[in-house]
C-alpha cells in the first residue's frame, strides 16, 4: 500500500546481516537460519563467489561490470550474478552515469565472519 | 587401485579449507572459488545451516542424529544433510557403536571466517 501523503516512512536501516552469534555458541533458530542461508547460498556458486571477491577487493571497494572482464562469462551473466548478490543483501549498488557500481554491504562481511568464528 | 602390501600410503592431511586470504584482499582464482563455493553452498540451505550450528554448538563439539530432534525434519533427512555437510568438508564423522558422531572439521570455521574478514 502506498503511504498517505505526508506520512513519514520509517527508516529501514537494519543492517543486512547482523544476525547471529558464532555458530559454535548456540544453534540458530529457524528464522535466523533462513535469513543467513540465503547469503551463504548466494556465495555458493563459484562464479558468483569470484565476482563477490572481485568487488570486495577492487580499488575503492567498489566495481562496475565495466571493471570485470576476466571471469570467463559474458557481461550480461556478470550483471545477473551481481544482481543476485545484491538481492541476497551482500552488495549494494549505485548508478553513476552509464554504469552501476557495486560495493560490499557494510557490516555483512563482519557479521558473516563472526558467525564463522570458533568459540 | 589397492596399494601393494607394505606400501606406505601418503598421509592426506591437507586441511579442508585453508584456502584463501580475506575476500577483500584479492580476487579468488577460479580454482579457489570452486573449492570454497562448495562449502558456502552446503551452508546455503536453512535446514543444513541449522544442523551445522547444532553440531558446532553441541556439548563436546560433536553430535549424532540421536542428539537432534527439533529441526522439523525426519531422522533420515537429518542424516542426509549431515552427509552432505561432511562431503563438503565441513564436518568429520566417526562411528561409535550404533551412532555416527559428527563434529566440525577443525580449521574450517577459522578458514571460512578469515575469508570473510574485512581488510
Amino acid at each position: 500500500m502506498a503511504p498517505a501523503a505526508g506520512t513519514v516512512l520509517p527508516v529501514l536501516d537494519e543492517p543486512a546481516a547482523p544476525c547471529c552469534p558464532p555458530l559454535t555458541e548456540r544453534p540458530l533458530t529457524a528464522g535466523e537460519a533462513e535469513r543467513t542461508a540465503a547469503m551463504f547460498k548466494a556465495l555458493g556458486d563459484p562464479v558468483r563467489l569470484r565476482l563477490f571477491s572481485l568487488v570486495a577487493s577492487h580499488e575503492g571497494g567498489e566495481a562496475c561490470v565495466c571493471d570485470i572482464s576476466d571471469v570467463g562469462v559474458s557481461q550480461p551473466t556478470v550483471s545477473h550474478h551481481l544482481k543476485k548478490l545484491k538481492a541476497a543483501g551482500l552488495l549494494t549498488s549505485e548508478r553513476r552515469g552509464t554504469w552501476v557500481y557495486y560495493r560490499v554491504e557494510p557490516g555483512v562481511l563482519a557479521a558473516m565472519g563472526q558467525l564463522l568464528t570458533a568459540r
